[in-house]
């Protein structure tokens, strides 16, 4: 966990990163962020995920805190700082402290920015992905723009503590037509019998995903039949393999949904070897210390 | 504004009023709230909004920070501090600080709990209902689950935002049958050209108002003939009279829909006498100072 937090441009102990209770993002849930990984000191994915970030800030009108090179300085600084290389970076925007009103502040005020970050432990992952996890379904009852990637997290929230009751690593939420939408944290896939890729294709019904995007890249490169379209629970019960999709976890072969096993229940072929191919594909910034 | 917030048992200078960055109510909207009157001293309808509060809380399993008894210490302790006694209070509580994940912490934390309160000007109130409010409808992409009242409001600042830049004071969440479901911050009601009040059923498509509950009990008192069921945005622009309730505005008319007069364009006589005799069915507490 962060020693030292980064805290609207100051460098704090993390046991003493404290925001506004005025803050928006605390009392309204007016707020976006992101997780990016860092790998031996570098950024993965930098720019997908300050676009995604850049995305998220407009679609609420939320100015950008900090220009994108300065960016990089302070997680460079966090780096440096928590003596760390490989981990997590959270980073958190707000529309910032104003007195307490649904409509946005009268006059304009500075975004809050927080970032922390997490050591990663790579041995977790790889010991998961042997042998795969279990997920359950619950009715996707989330609003209508979890594209944007905001911080009210809450059906998320309750959606994964099912999953933790049930035994479950993760919760596919499950629209009103029979339909996967995607994890609590993370995109769906399935393998179909005949060997094709099947994912939900990006709409305001589910959050654009980087290692999403990733993981189309390289079933690409790797010549697989990719279908972007909408399936069932039942369909990837009965298909030959399953996995989802994080910046966390990267590739992670799901072999239990809501009980039933996913083709042989264990990890199937064509999982591993996109998770073995994955990191290859992001894209890695040059060494930030 | 406060002078002095309650944070966590202590009670702060509001500048300095703080939570940590790992509080779940800042990173995951995990946490839910209530906003009551105080009167001349005295606090309006607290059993209502402490059975609310209750009820939010075991909804989302958090406990509740705080017995009834000393909460109404606590807020007198407030008043008197802030001197001051015609006041809204803002309370929220959240599942508290802890590492950040999606399902419930491990190892239970006490929840945060946030005291606020915040000068009424009732000159304010009783000008903008003299003439009455403008509102506009707005697709209700909200959760499944606003019954309970939760901090992630961000559906409803947009729909505010989005109220405020047409010059209009609310909006109003349409659902995706045509029918009103309620306002972004208040419950909706017309009066039928045959002098019917109508009103949607609590459900968790709406939040079961306190404001709302008891303009029922007034309606019964006067004799009024009120039907619970959905109305478009059509048969309220073709309604004899509309309202709307909330905590903060008690029963205000609302005389234009999406630039369409309602009625004759004037609060009308049912909604004017509702707002009058309001007051006088609200549980007014014993005085707190």
């Amino acid at each position: 966990m962060s020693r030292i937090a980064y805290v609207n441009g100051r460098y704090v102990p993390f046991r003493e990163a404290r925001v506004h209770i005025e803050d928006r993002g605390y009392q309204l849930g007016d707020g976006v962020y992101e997780v990016c990984e860092i790998r031996d000191g570098a950024l993965v994915d930098e720019r997908r995920h300050i676009e995604r970030l850049q995305r998220s800030l407009a679609a609420l009108r939320i100015s950008m805190p900090i220009a994108p090179g300065a960016l990089r300085f302070v997680f460079a600084e966090m780096l440096r700082r928590n003596r760390i290389s490989n981990c997590l970076i959270y980073l958190q925007v707000t529309r910032g402290v104003a007195r307490r009103d649904h409509g946005f502040p009268e006059r304009p005020v500075e975004p809050s920015i927080v970032i922390t970050v997490r050591g990663l432990d790579p041995r977790k992952a790889i010991e998961a992905a042997a042998i795969g996890v279990s997920v359950i379904t619950v009715p996707d009852n989330r609003w209508g723009r979890v594209d944007i990637k905001t911080i009210g997290l809450l059906p998320n929230v309750l959606a994964r503590q099912a999953a933790k009751e049930q035994g479950a690593k993760d919760a596919w939420f499950v629209d009103e037509d029979g339909f996967v939408t995607e994890g609590a944290s993370s995109n769906v896939w399935i393998v179909t019998r005949d060997g094709k890729l099947v994912t939900r294709p990006d709409s305001s019904r589910i959050l654009g995903g980087i290692t999403k995007t990733v993981a189309k890249e390289v079933a690409r490169s790797l010549q697989l039949s990719l279908e972007e379209r909408a399936f069932s629970v039942a369909e990837a019960q009965a298909a030959s393999e399953a996995f989802l999709t994080s910046a966390t976890q990267t590739v992670m072969p799901v072999v239990r949904i809501d009980g039933r096993a996913v083709g042989s229940g264990e990890p199937g072929p064509i999982t591993k070897r996109l998770r073995t191919e994955f990191h290859k594909a992001a894209e890695i910034g040059p060494k930030l210390l």
